[in-house]
């Protein structure tokens, strides 16, 4: 039973696609970013990929009126991008990068030095425990053979665990982001029946957007018009999640997206749609248990083992074709140290010794030994934790098993 | 005010530096602490430093009857060290890891490649949460000259929010392991006032063991005697430390560390000394808010923060020097480009080329450049993070200083 709404949040969530040098009109949708965030006046805009610190002060400058509050995530080489402005005091925060996160070797998609993460930041309003969660999980550059699912799914399960483990003193849980996933992935079935957590596009009372909530559409003039082919509609990949705990009950009273472009405007913010969310909490007379077990739940884990295993096959075998490739270099270079010695031992002899094609083979073999041992040793770290990752989900496997069968 | 004891809890922590082909007597010892686990029977056992997972397949098979249930935390290149067994059942694990660990190219420490982390598992006994962590922190190799203490200041400061975040749900908190500090670091002050921790060598009602609780001794014949030289009774630095939350009080009622040999035999489990408490769990009548904030809590932050700076400082000096060498490299090998492109144009002309010296210097500038292009990359990450952790604490003390003003 719940009574008169205690108070109501709106929230802005958007991936700003700011990449300093790369981004096409950058500074132009910072610029417009911030009037829209300082004229609507969101209770919390929570943003993604402000790969740059200067258009994050340009923003906190910009806002400083409406949202006194904000907080940059730092991680990675180039940062997390993920960042937050609230109207209220935020009390704390924390960051959880993920333990996989792409590879350093694919420069053209760079996604290893951003160093994804979640951010959790805590906020008091009213008396209602609010814990909000800003993420950016791995992108999907090739639906039909993606090599980084295992990655985003052990991302999404990292994801699921540190809310799961954080938000035991939270009123209001919120989670906000790009999360890489379709509507009916595995990743995100995982994450949110792990969590609990409700999708405010299934919840929502009222709706006005893009059809289907999709937020990666072929009528924003940004977005790639070949890697929507199969999508005519477009995907909704980035979410508004949330859900209320013990004594307080959340719902979406309304959910926009931008269509295309910014409202009044002839451009986009970003190559992502906005979401805004007007979020209505209300206190309920009873607080609310741990719901029971789902048999559902087990089998989403079990199909995310199965993901996290055809990952661990593919390190497996890319460790131990670097590890063959460095003792091979080794070896060269061995050989070579032995010829090199053999002829200053036969220096009198006229045998002529081809000095330059040597040590151009010695160059080779020197930098095919660094890259093949940096590389083993990065492919040995993400073998241990696609394992630990398949450990942990083993264990809540049987937890969950032992849970249902008690019932 | 407390009732009578619900329970008692009996835990072992010790650090086994268990390092394959390095630690003197390894399976020895390792047997020998799998014999004491089994004859002791303890509730709890947390290791650290057993880094071989055979070696963790002997204990866990060893074990199985007095501790059916076990976990190891998988994590960097050679596995985290960290393992745990229990005779309750483990219902969840999560882990952390730290996001500065020391540095790849210090071999001689390794410390990096250990992916030092803390793990977290959750147990449920006679109706009892409890949120055990087990953690082995960056070590001291000069405490003169303590490179490592910013990244060490930045692992407690993790420890300690990674254990406010999580601990939310539990009834009691247990912390155990090596954290590489003396009782009076800045490092464990943090920790200590900023989870309100309680140290189980500072609260017990009887301690049987090394004088001042050390757990690192002249008399363990493993120590390196010369490191221990201005401490002639040792150093303390493996620890129990734990709390009773809302209605559960906790104290310790018996703590024992060995004395640099195992007892009843002529060899030490390791080079650490093994601490082993008994802790009891009460039941309050009321439960118990949290306290206000200390004064000393921002003092403590701030001393915290101005180690953080200056590890900051450093990174950056770091960042710079591999940067400047990356661009003289590069600049060195576009020279080279240069000359061989003019030598080559020239090539009919009688004048000598001297190959080899150039192809030398080419293998040189490439090896630099690669090297260090990769720590430039490298600090930058480090730079963020401490950054990073400057800002939260930043945050952390402006929300402390306004509760103190309110209070």
């Amino acid at each position: 039973m719940e009574t008169d709404p205690l108070l109501q949040l709106r929230v802005f969530d958007l991936n700003c696609w700011a990449i300093r040098y790369l981004s096409k009109r950058r500074q132009e949708r910072i610029g417009l970013i911030g009037d829209t965030l300082s004229q609507e006046g969101f209770d919390l805009a929570l943003l993604q990929e402000v790969w740059s610190e200067s258009d994050y002060g340009e923003l906190k400058q910009k806002l400083a009126a409406r949202y006194p509050n904000s907080h940059y995530f730092k991680s990675g080489v180039i940062g997390s991008g993920l960042c937050v402005f609230s109207r209220y005091p935020i009390l704390d925060t924390f960051l959880y990068q993920y333990s996989l996160n792409g590879y350093p070797y694919m420069l053209q998609h760079g996604d290893w030095f951003c160093g994804k993460a979640v951010g959790l930041l805590t906020i008091k309003i009213r008396g209602v425990n609010f814990h909000v969660y800003v993420t950016h999980l791995h992108a999907e550059y090739c639906r039909e053979k993606d090599a980084y699912l295992p990655h985003r799914v052990v991302q999404a399960w990292e994801l699921a665990q540190f809310i799961q483990h954080t938000s035991k003193g939270a009123d209001v849980v919120l989670l906000a982001g790009d999360l890489n996933m379709h509507p009916g992935d595995v990743g995100i079935r995982l994450l949110r029946s792990w969590t609990g957590l409700r999708d405010s596009f299934a919840d929502t009372e009222r709706f006005e957007g893009c059809e289907d909530g999709c937020t990666l559409v072929p009528a924003n003039c940004f977005t790639s018009k070949m890697e929507l082919q199969p999508f005519p509609l477009g995907i909704r990949i980035d979410y508004i999640l949330y859900k209320g705990l013990s004594r307080f009950a959340v719902k979406c009273d309304n959910l926009v997206t931008t269509t295309g472009t910014a409202p009044g405007h002839s451009i986009p913010y970003s190559d992502h749609e906005a979401v805004m969310a007007t979020l209505c909490v209300k206190r309920r007379e009873e607080a609310q248990g741990a719901g029971a077990v789902e048999p559902e739940l087990v089998d989403v884990v079990n199909e995310a083992r199965t993901e996290v295993r055809v990952g661990l096959h593919a390190a497996e075998r890319q460790r131990y074709s670097n590890g063959r490739m460095a003792i091979l270099a080794l070896l060269l270079l061995l050989l070579q140290v032995a010829m090199g010695l053999s002829s200053l031992a036969s220096w009198d002899s006229q045998q002529p010794f081809p000095k330059f094609s040597f040590s151009l083979l010695s160059l080779l073999a020197t930098v095919v030994l660094l890259v093949a041992t940096v590389l083993y040793v990065f492919h040995t770290i993400e073998v241990r934790m696609l394992q630990g990752t398949e450990d942990q989900m083993q264990l809540v496997l049987q937890a969950l098993q032992d849970k249902l069968s008690s019932m």
